[in-house]
């Protein structure tokens, strides 16, 4: 068997996430049928990071091992020739037996997008969060910069998250304005289920005043979702890299 | 009657083009339907540029006139609420009652789209033209430049153009990369159907190493459409300003 290592991007939007689900498109499964198609082996393909419906991936990184060994730059040629236009193969290479997408990921880098006026332009729609309530941004950056380190994020992981540990360390937790265009990115060495979604829907609060930026060392503190802002949008968040 | 003049943007994809046309979708049947929802009455919305099936806009202007008074803020707010997401009114305003998109019009500016690279991202599809071949953009600068200033562009115009003259002036003509990413953009008093694409199309030519750059002069002096490069599609152009 040879392990492949492989870059991915894709629009979520179509796509009920990366897993694969009965009887709902996922992007896992329209990877394993076009390499089934151009190879007809069935390969399970493990991805770095288990993006939920309608999130985006420019850096999506996925191993899988076939029986028969393949020029990996005739494969991504294969294999992209098969997929939808909305899901690429970016690039694709060998990769040693231990290597592991998910368990091998040391850091991930996440963007959440959002846009700050009266009317979304027709380009933005459905890859960036329409905000039409205006922003204090001044607030929002003081708020990202608490959430920076080592802490317990319970009170922004989804309920039904069942890991051993909700300490996470961020490394990166920053917003940056361009125009009326809003980015929150955030890199980290792990994420809870909903983390990032749960961490935009607070800073938008703080942004919209409801809500202060020196609470959010109280609100780490309690650990208690139901303190946190509600979660924002899935079609605002993008997996912008894996770090090894 | 009142005049009203207002900024569109659209994604082309889904649209053959702006002007109406039977049994096909358009821009422009999409405004007219949501603005006769919206007020009630039938207006006839004229555009700066009729854009071809699959061109973007991201500044299109259009006038239209509707015999009860609006609030432009009012009205453009129900108009967006019923178009889909790929076509937005950005702005919205009342005119004078000369206004006229198309007459009124002294200068258009249009960008082209280029992504050079083995694999196009999925962000960029239908957005941007996947160029596989590897490009010289010494050579296409060069040439852009050639098409500066006042020509007949007969060597550029589709050939069922109907007008009485082919002399344009382009005030700016341009290729910039980025990266990947290449653009191409151009300024001028006005064009000649599929011009700006067949302009392209002999840039493309001319950074494949296929046509060389100084035959450009001849090219136009020729005023030939026969010996020029062929149309590049349109899903790589969009209308980026007009100018009154």
């Amino acid at each position: 068997m040879t392990k492949y290592r492989g870059l991915f991007h894709y629009l979520g939007t179509r796509y009920s996430g990366w897993q694969i689900q009965k009887n709902r498109p996922t992007v896992q499964e329209e990877v394993q049928k076009a390499l089934a198609r151009v190879t007809g082996e069935t390969a399970s393909v493990v991805a770095a990071g288990r993006t939920d419906s309608g999130v985006h991936a420019r850096g999506q990184v996925v191993h899988f091992r076939l029986s028969r060994r393949q020029s990996p730059r005739r494969l991504l040629r294969a294999v992209n020739g098969v997929l939808k236009p909305d899901i690429r193969v970016m690039s694709l290479r060998r990769a040693s037996p231990e290597f592991h997408a998910q368990k091998s990921a040391r850091r991930k880098l996440y963007v959440y997008s959002m846009f700050c006026g009266p009317v979304l332009p027709p380009f933005d729609a459905g890859r960036v969060l329409h905000v039409r309530h205006p922003l204090d941004t001044t607030y929002m950056k003081a708020a990202a910069q608490e959430l920076l380190g080592r802490h317990d994020f319970s009170a922004f992981a989804a309920a039904s998250t069942g890991v051993k540990t909700r300490t996470r360390t961020l490394f990166r937790s920053s917003i940056r304005k361009h125009g009326r265009s809003l980015h929150y990115r955030v890199e980290g060495d792990g994420f809870l289920h909903h983390m990032v979604r749960n961490i935009v829907g607070t800073l938008l609060e703080i942004g919209k005043g409801k809500r202060h930026a020196e609470d959010i060392p109280a609100l780490l503190a309690a650990r208690d979702r139901r303190l946190a802002g509600p979660t924002a949008p899935a079609h605002g968040l993008t997996l912008m890299r894996v770090y090894y």
